[in-house]
């Protein structure tokens, strides 16, 4: 390992090159956080808002459809909350990331969070989305019923709000390719 | 940058003790690939197998059950065996990783790959642990019965194909925690 001036002053350089790619890569998380959070979030109030009451009665039945009639929709919910949250949370992290663009240990810890989330939102994005396919197409087999045929509005809701969701699946695997690349140009 | 002998001495035992600990990591990572993999197929192995025929008919149905009755089961077969066919694909590279504990580039291939079967092999079993939940609860807001009075080994059969699918989850967020930490210490 010798070291001359020259090569010193090379790998000052090069060392910044680094970081201002680095520094370019954080500010596309801290982007790719905003969209998450606007996507997850708007998920969950679609979801969390749907509620539709059909304009008639039987003796037996109310016609009511809310997003809690299935426990799926509630996870879903939650899911996307705990995301969200979490998303918001991180996000002083991210700015740290753009500002100490060499940090290391704290990159670690967001690709750990950023995994159990990613595992976390797309298990509720896909469980609704199999309730959501099984509404709109119900399955003759199983003599389980598309419900989409009277509560139009309310599918309409939870088709929707599964949009969001996916998106911020999408995001978040781009978010640890990120992280996965700024910590091998460190 | 100043690197005396008795600094560059020490320079290069820090980094053989960094190798020494990649090569653990690439070993662990080698052994969970393949845990991985025993999961997966046998998850696709026993959802793909299931078939319970009834000991009775009527005039109208043939009570028989398959996995292929549901389209989220086959998205769950289809998933668990693209991801065990991956998880076979990587094993050379994981092997590599264990002789070359540097290799930075094939790394980041394997971060980015992990993460898109994570999000598949997630999307396969949580969409499928909705279905099962429904199989054996039903719900009786959208007046779906629950099949798994009727079909006991059926329901059975699919509820535990389940586990090796998470524990194929569980895997490939170790492995992606794993990946991060040995390309931090390059």
């Amino acid at each position: 390992m010798k070291a001359g001036p020259l090569e010193a002053g090379e790998a000052s350089k090069d060392s910044s090159q680094k970081h201002g790619a680095n520094r370019g890569i954080s500010i596309l998380d801290f982007i790719l956080r905003i969209i998450a959070i606007v996507g997850t979030l708007g998920s969950a109030i679609a979801m969390g808002t749907t509620d539709e009451t059909l304009p008639f009665v039987t003796q037996f039945i109310r016609f009511r459809a809310r997003y809690n009639d299935l426990p799926t929709f509630t996870f879903f919910v939650v899911a996307n909350s705990i995301v969200s949250g979490y998303l918001v949370l991180s996000l002083p992290l991210s700015i740290i990331h753009i500002v100490r663009s060499g940090a290391k240990g704290s990159r670690i810890i967001l690709i750990i969070f950023d995994t159990a989330m990613l595992a976390l939102l797309t298990a509720g994005a896909s469980a609704s989305a199999a309730i959501v396919y099984l509404a709109h197409k119900g399955n003759t087999r199983a003599n389980w019923s598309a419900i989409c045929q009277q509560f139009n509005s309310f599918c309409e809701h939870i088709s929707g709000s599964l949009i969001g969701s996916f998106v911020g699946v999408a995001v978040f695997i781009l978010l640890l390719l990120l992280s996965a690349v700024a910590l091998s140009r460190r």
